[in-house]
């Protein structure tokens, strides 16, 4: 999530009550998850195995649990709970307020566009031109949809990512203020779940088509051109390339890469990464060709006489 | 799809400027795709490998990219895009228009049906005796609901189909212009989707009966008697015959033939016609006394002491 | 289902024209179903196979289609149709009526609760303090929700559960009447779905938390601080125990008991019950190490040189 303009160290670290290490006046951009984050934005920490991985990524100030030694450009934040502070600087900029209305006032709408009815747009929403959304649609807080994209009845976009810190005693929420992006000429069917990224966005490239009651996890990032058939799951965090072909039911795990044009069969489970152009199937997946000749074997096996 | 009233062979080809084989005053009835096209209808076909199944369809007009030899009793229609031109005549008989009621004012709704709050009627439909249709469900234009039909909160009816032709640089849809019959006795339950048929109906037999968030796609039939767990996906154009009972996460692949009282276990992923009476498991799924022996041999080679 | 005030037998039969044995006076609490029957209730068996089942249970009064030797402390009601008369009685004290208003008037609700546009709400529904339900959800009759509870858009709670009997010529439904019950921090993903008890509640116990397009059926217990990720379906009547896991798409058929602390594995299909704190994978699933050391036999097989 980028603030709306540029803040200062000093007035973050106050926001939270935290010390500091860097200038006071270090400036800094925006808020993101270890997985997006960009030059100019914080990244939080809290557990000693994944401290190089925050000091090495391109986030400028890095939200942690330690003082510990970093590079002169980086800045840090030091807290005692970096999970509930990165939560808490989120909800100072992007605060969840509940809205009366059906549709928020401050919805842009390009020419052409059919909202049926029935449909609840949330805050600094935009849609573009010559999109239709059916009847009993969410459009969550900040979501952006581009032109000619089609979205069918009962699909929420924008929900709240599913991402908790086990407390022992409870779990706690990381909350979402990031938000979903559509782009041009994608659609999606019925039903579906697009969750919006925690700080970051959740992407469905251009030309993409998804059929009914998919669910696409926060902050995942799919390409331009694939074609996801119905009741997919696809968890957060992942990047599906271009021209990815996803046929029905298939589930791929957290924060992986589908490679460009890689076509998975129905049912598959992906726990893994997968490579371009290649076929995959089965639970775990692997390449079609390999588990054809699995399954083969396994019937000489039971049925030979 | 049948026309409101009978159109002639001229007619329908000057509307996307083609030229035609047959006499101009050939009577056309209606349009539909190939697994569902009768006597009196158009069908399309563009590709050479698909001329003779739709040569030898019950069509009797034929919408192709080259003109080619056909049976005196057939006419043709020269185009050089006939997926183009399919939707173009579909959308000249039946254009999408956006709705500004909750329930379009010329729906037929029997005596006794109940339909609770937020529901979205599109237009021409028609509602049966003793229903109740239960909050936040959507029923798009032209479904049929026949008598003791219950459908439960965020189920959508009449969805447009999921079906692309590959352009290389982009997916064009086949809009559908079909529609949803539901007959009398059947009850649906929450969240499900069923797809309005492309050009045809996508039919849920008397006295089924469906669970929650199950996928039934474009075109497909369901039978009489069936019963279906949650979570079930059933891609388009399927025929499931009488008395099927379909287990929990299912996936049926589409075009398929499920015979009568067959029996498909939980998580199956059928890939083939399936059998009168059998039951069926696996993924890929296959008679399950069959798929038990390979659990078994499996499970003996990797403990066996 | 506990009446409002306690009835006799007698009055009970009269309502359903029945016989009876016991005393006039005997004084009946309510009805429930085998699964969840207690003391002061009355259950309901049509097949010898169960007769000992129901007679052995909690339940003080067995509507039941034989006159049998039952001990004195319990009633029985002697029907032809006990399925048919359970209905009635069901119906009589919780009959189903339309609700014109899109929020019940008598729902209670606690401080600080936001309740987004388009929610519908059903008659005696409760929720607690701090909670947010967001737009499209539907909460049916007799829904109670606790405290600091979140409940995504498109999420229906309280549909009637899957529960039919086979009559040979259709399948007649045992009507829901009763309800769900969200505990304090439970929070629910998007478009899931929740079945309310056929008598008795469907609990999702405290600090639980669920991804989208759940399905939950109908008198299943689900225990405190549970996990469960995207398109899970869990059948009507489990008792899913406290800080158990469960990743995507995982199927778990009906009445089973999953132990404390159990992690249950992607897409993992369970049929039998399962023990405190193993991990479980496949489908049938079976211990993960034993599952894994199967899968690589399998491959070893397969690909050897």
């Amino acid at each position: 999530m980028k603030f709306a303009e540029p803040q200062t160290l000093k007035k973050i670290s106050s926001l939270i009550n935290a010390k500091y290490v860097g200038d006071d006046n270090f400036q800094i951009e925006g808020i993101n998850e270890i997985h997006r984050v960009k030059k100019g934005e914080i990244v939080f920490v809290d557990h000693p195995k994944y401290y190089d991985k925050a000091l090495q990524s391109a986030a400028s100030v890095v939200l942690i649990n330690k003082k510990i030694a970093c590079s002169p450009e980086k800045a840090l934040i030091i807290s005692d709970d970096p999970f509930r502070d990165f939560n808490l600087i989120n909800a100072h900029f992007r605060k969840f307020e509940p809205q009366k209305e059906m549709i928020s006032p401050d919805v842009l709408i390009g020419e052409n566009t059919i909202i049926q009815p029935n449909v609840y747009i949330g805050k600094q929403v935009k849609i573009g031109s010559n999109c239709i959304i059916f009847s009993n649609v969410t459009l969550q807080d900040y979501t952006e949809i581009g032109d000619n994209v089609i979205i069918q009845s009962g699909t929420v976009i924008g929900g709240d990512g599913f991402y908790y810190k086990n407390r022992g005693t409870h779990y706690d929420r990381l909350k979402s203020v990031g938000n979903v992006k559509i782009e041009d000429n994608v659609e999606i069917g019925s039903n579906c779940t697009v969750d919006r990224g925690v700080t970051s966005t959740t992407t469905i490239g251009e030309g993409s088509k998804l059929d009914n009651l998919i669910q696409v996890g926060h902050d995942t990032v799919i390409g331009k051109k694939c074609l996801i058939a119905s009741q997919v799951g696809i968890a957060g965090c992942c990047n599906i390339k271009d021209e990815v072909v996803i046929w029905g039911q298939v589930g791929i795990a957290s924060s992986l890469t589908i490679g460009n044009k890689a076509v998975i069969l129905a049912q598959s489970g992906v726990s893994k990464n997968l490579e371009n152009k290649k076929t995959y199937f089965g639970s775990p997946a692997d390449e079609s060709k390999k588990v054809m000749k699995e399954l083969a074997i396994i019937k000489r096996l039971a049925h030979k006489k």
